[in-house]
């Protein structure tokens, strides 16, 4: 068995004796990380498996998450038991030959200037895009598009395009439901509509939308990948979107369901509340 | 061709010369009646598709429906084409040979008394299975469970357990997002709930929830089916929800997404409002 | 010092020796009541207030309320120091030789029919006046006047008229603000509205309200005063809503505004979440 | 009657004969131009009251607004009817001697940092002050006090406090209740918090709240008034807010709530729906 781990942390094992059968990688190109690794273990918040995302670009291995303390919605592994967990993760337990795996939905955006997908610019999200406003004192407008159909344009602080696993981050924030992450769909939340009758929308996975920011806007918008690579769009730039073929696998501590709910609980207080005693 | 109308109308079409040859059927048993039907023509609201739904318990052919003046979410095309529709349902048209449908996910209810099922209680719904307190004063407790286990407990005016056709419905009206009727997944939306954190979740068409009226509650409460057959729970009482095996195959106009994206703009001026101006 | 307890617990106090000089008065007639009693002690929680709000239909003496185990809204003396509280209220205390007390705002509501005052038929209420559906198929149809102004019709489940001590109870489950007790005002919150436009609106004191169920609604509807006294009003029917010239004094634990957000965040776990750390 | 437009109009009278008699001001300085101004008028949309409110920053005589064109909730005298509005404003009409107005309440908020204010960061806003977090990728801690005493933290976009009149505005984006602009109380309404059991509060006009951003903020915050005067907030910052005691008075067109009613139907289609069809 191989022992990959960060360049940065690499540094610190190349120090210490015995650990010299560590290894790392580049971090500048990551493009054929998956064919070297089996699994992957993430060690903190909900935050590192957003950074795990973005490493592998193309195909994912699975992802087993410890929580070291402060409890996430990904990261369901209590670090106390890692010997146990990571010896079931490789061989499996006395009741079953495997592990459950939730896959999670990803969505591939693209940025798109005038009309022709600017190169470089591609991102896999595991949580959601947005598109706002930023700074700016107006309000955004952002036409929608749906397979090259206008369904509506946006006035407001912007609008989230977010997955089932995103579902519970800012997409909930903003007002949207939350979606087990079974559920093959995409989540489309607008940001304080300007428009009381504007409500979250769920659309399937199949669902191709662009957000384009229009050429009578009052100002320029930002877009940004996970709450990350925030840049500017200019009238006239879009954001394509769509599913991508290349889900996360994340490793259950239960199952798939009895995991949500407890998260649901315990990491957002969902319908915490006294019990109504009986007469 | 063989024309069945309900029997109430055929009553009337007996007494016009000529339409001998319109037939009809037995209210009394519509078992077998999805064997001598190949499409369905609903000419009026919403209504009448939950009423056509409620005669195909089984496997339901797929239904043309023509409004009659006001518009539904289900009921999309006009009546002064229906010529031409018919035309095009069984024949085809110039651009394609067959007719876009939206196969329309059911629930199958099924009432149980002290965990044993009651004969006869058991209904395929279309938009959404409700349980509430009815004119009780207090708030109904209702305990929640998913594949047998306890997620939680709706203290409030009751819950909806909606179809992606019925997130439009009722379920919009407590709060719930609006859901695209392609996405295989059904909806949990508490009615008022006395919590601040409860917020509607959207679980998998796998789910298999059971709506449990506690023998701790303080009063009883009502269960209602697509907004008809309402009767009370016991304590004791409980409603088992999963996917029904028989969907309901609507025909579209143009296309599911712009048809669906049409009816939420037309029915409920969703995201309607003045353009901002360029400055 | 004159002590009177309620007709049913007067009964329970004659049977104990010792306890002769407690009083009583008649339940049928609670007209002449705040001209003998300079304070009440409540015990128990809300509901016991919501009576003591019932039995003084006139002026209201202060009320002192002391929680027995659950918290409420209204009951933040806990009953452990009922000795020094109540003499607190009595003597003052070191610090100020009074007690603060909150003047809680009620509404006075009249049944009318067919334009009449209906004999008898006069509530003031201290949480909230309700006209719903009940258990009716049909959404309520509900004419709302302001002034003998329309100012729009609610269709749904219903809709609610609450003081400020009432925004916290079913107003804010139906997604009404929560409204500090010291604000002269009243809330017009929808319960269910089938319009994704309506929001929960909030008038002034001065407003004269009226509920009104139209001859052309499709059902009756049905109003209740506190979540009590619930009654059938037919189409042409209504209730009349305005500032009740008696409001209810309670006396208050510490001050009014740090009272009323403890009892958010103790009763409702208002914003109550996990502090994010420092990076 | 002296008549005085804003220097940049003046600019264009001078070059037009005739218009000789119409005088100006200073911009730099329009501490003493309440003293010579009997009442404004205001050609525009909403957009140009709040300009109004900023250039009286003691004091605001009556302000009669026109739209020219798209109607605002503040600009509810029509164009075309502008002489006889206006001298009716004068010299009142045959139904009444004078003209209803609307005093709005205005919010004074001053910047403080380390506990010091600073000086000249004085503003008497008419809509409402915003705290949020600009374009930084991380959610804004937001302490707030009320009176001295920390009430809540915001994790999430931001908070606005807004008045009656700012009810309508930003604050109903952010899920606020709409407030009549008689009641007297301010709305503290956080933006996309990621706490499920918040929800908007209103408090009494004699709140003093304190917005500042804790040593241990993982970031900086921004603050704008009426949506202008954009500038940031450091750690140790913070924004102390309380009723002004200059509001703005502004002339009605009919009386204060028919107007506002009006005005909630025509700028935000407040519960436009189709009338359901009695059977």
């Amino acid at each position: 068995m191989n022992v990959l781990v960060e360049p940065d942390v690499h540094d610190v094992f190349a120090r210490i004796p015995g650990f010299g059968f560590v290894q790392t990688f580049y971090n500048q190109d990551t493009s054929d990380l998956h064919d070297k690794v089996d699994f992957v273990a993430c060690l903190g918040g909900d935050g590192v498996i957003l950074h795990a995302s973005n490493l592998f670009r193309g195909a994912v291995p699975p992802i087993v998450s410890f929580n070291l303390g402060s409890l996430g919605f990904l990261t369901s592994h209590s670090f106390e038991d890692y010997k146990r967990d990571l010896r079931q993760v490789i061989h499996g337990n006395y009741m079953r030959d495997g592990v459950y795996i939730t896959l999670r939905m990803r969505l591939r955006c693209e940025i798109f200037r005038k009309g022709k997908a600017m190169p470089g610019k591609v991102f896999d999200i595991l949580n959601e895009v947005v598109v706002d406003r930023g700074s700016n004192p107006y309000l955004s407008k952002i036409e929608c598009y749906e397979h090259d159909r206008l369904i509506t344009k946006v006035q407001g602080d912007g609008v989230i395009v977010a997955t089932p696993t995103g579902s519970t981050a800012y997409s909930t924030a903003a007002g949207g439901s939350m979606v087990h992450p079974n559920v093959p769909c995409m989540l489309f939340t607008p940001i304080c509509p300007h428009s009381l009758s504007f409500r979250p929308v769920v659309l399937p996975d199949s669902a191709r939308l662009e957000l384009k920011i229009p050429e009578d806007a009052r100002s320029n918008a930002w877009v940004s990948f996970d709450g990350k690579r925030r840049q500017q769009l200019s009238r006239g730039d879009s954001v394509r979107i769509s599913m991508s073929e290349h889900p996360l696998p994340t490793v259950n501590k239960f199952d798939q369901t009895g995991d949500w709910f407890s998260s649901l609980i315990r990491c957002l207080n969902w319908n915490e509340r006294l019990d109504q005693k009986a007469l």
